[in-house]
């Protein structure tokens, strides 16, 4: 079609072709200080040197944002999910790779995501142990729990439940980032989230 | 550097480069039925066509998900748009093209939106008469308004304030979707918004 008389741009399935992979988002759930946004800035990364469309939810980063105006009770950390399922939506409408950086403590918060998402939502458990995060603490924040300067805060004062039934284990206590978003990606080939172009390009590497 | 190695996102700045736009918020304001979502999508189609970077952010869409918890009191028609101006600046940093059509009836609204996004907001007034986008009316809210069935109705019960300062007019009462979004993009290459090889492949359709 030339371009004067195009008027409505490619729907979500034409853009999963075009790119060759599905919009998706993923859930990367645990303590704080797991790795979670780390890995998911290298997954966007690679997905984007392969010319895939990928863009981060990050908690901390939504909560300084959109999420500004709320707290860590229980029904603000429930609309915190809330918006940020809303935004992934959005992105994943539009054919993108969504992980979302976040802590979603409780089973509750996690199915908030399943039921809005539905099957576009894939559960990855970022697993730490807590005196791995606690050691690592690059924010200061576990120290600033412990002295009982910071309320609510998971793996310290408020209660975070392993996932039941995740997708996909990441080993972050022992395995290196690269190691982790080299099993994510093969993860995400296996279960057929990445199409056949974009799979023989990362293996070919 | 290999793939393998590949653990960080490229910056805005060279996102930009490699897709040979800027990121920036258009604000495409005008009366209900005006064409706001019309126009975002046609500019959305050609600039993925040309292999640009961009998503649309429609506010009825945005009250079906992400804002369905706020109604059109003066207090929820500002968090509306702050929600909508955090959303468009989490797209923006990753180098997107986001057209929003919104209302944004008031000066103040628009403000919101400007001082939210700085030097990458730019306004686009819709502008068609009252009587067109009534004569049009796809979705019936003119002729319930008129009834008196739907409070709070801009352009029948509720005021619109016409931009005083818009970076652009667009003349939405006698041109063709077709026009506007040429000219759209016109300026977009005037203002630079556009980098050259984009110009080109504009200028060669």
């Amino acid at each position: 079609m030339p371009l004067d008389e195009l008027l409505t741009p490619p729907d979500r399935q034409q853009r999963e072709a075009r790119q060759d992979h599905r919009g998706v988002a993923l859930l990367l759930t645990g303590l704080p200080a797991a790795g979670k946004s780390t890995l998911a800035h290298a997954l966007e990364a690679r997905l984007l040197a392969l010319g895939g469309q990928c863009l981060v939810l990050d908690g901390d980063r939504l909560r300084a944002g959109l999420n500004q105006d709320l707290g860590f009770t229980e029904s603000e950390r429930q609309e915190n999910l809330r918006r940020a399922a809303e935004v992934a939506a959005l992105l994943v409408e539009a054919g993108m790779v969504v992980p979302m950086a976040m802590i979603a403590p409780l089973a509750s918060h996690r199915q908030l995501l399943a039921e809005r998402l539905g099957a576009d939502y894939r559960e990855v458990w970022c697993r730490a142990a807590l005196h791995t995060c606690e050691r690592r603490d690059p924010k200061g924040h576990y120290a600033l729990a412990r002295a009982g300067k910071l309320a609510d805060f998971t793996g310290v004062s408020a209660p975070y439940e392993p996932p039941q039934t995740p997708a996909l284990i990441l080993d972050c206590d022992t395995r290196s980032v690269a190691q982790n978003v080299k099993r994510l990606l093969q993860w995400m080939a296996t279960e057929r989230l990445l199409g056949p172009s974009l799979q023989r390009a990362l293996s070919s590497h």
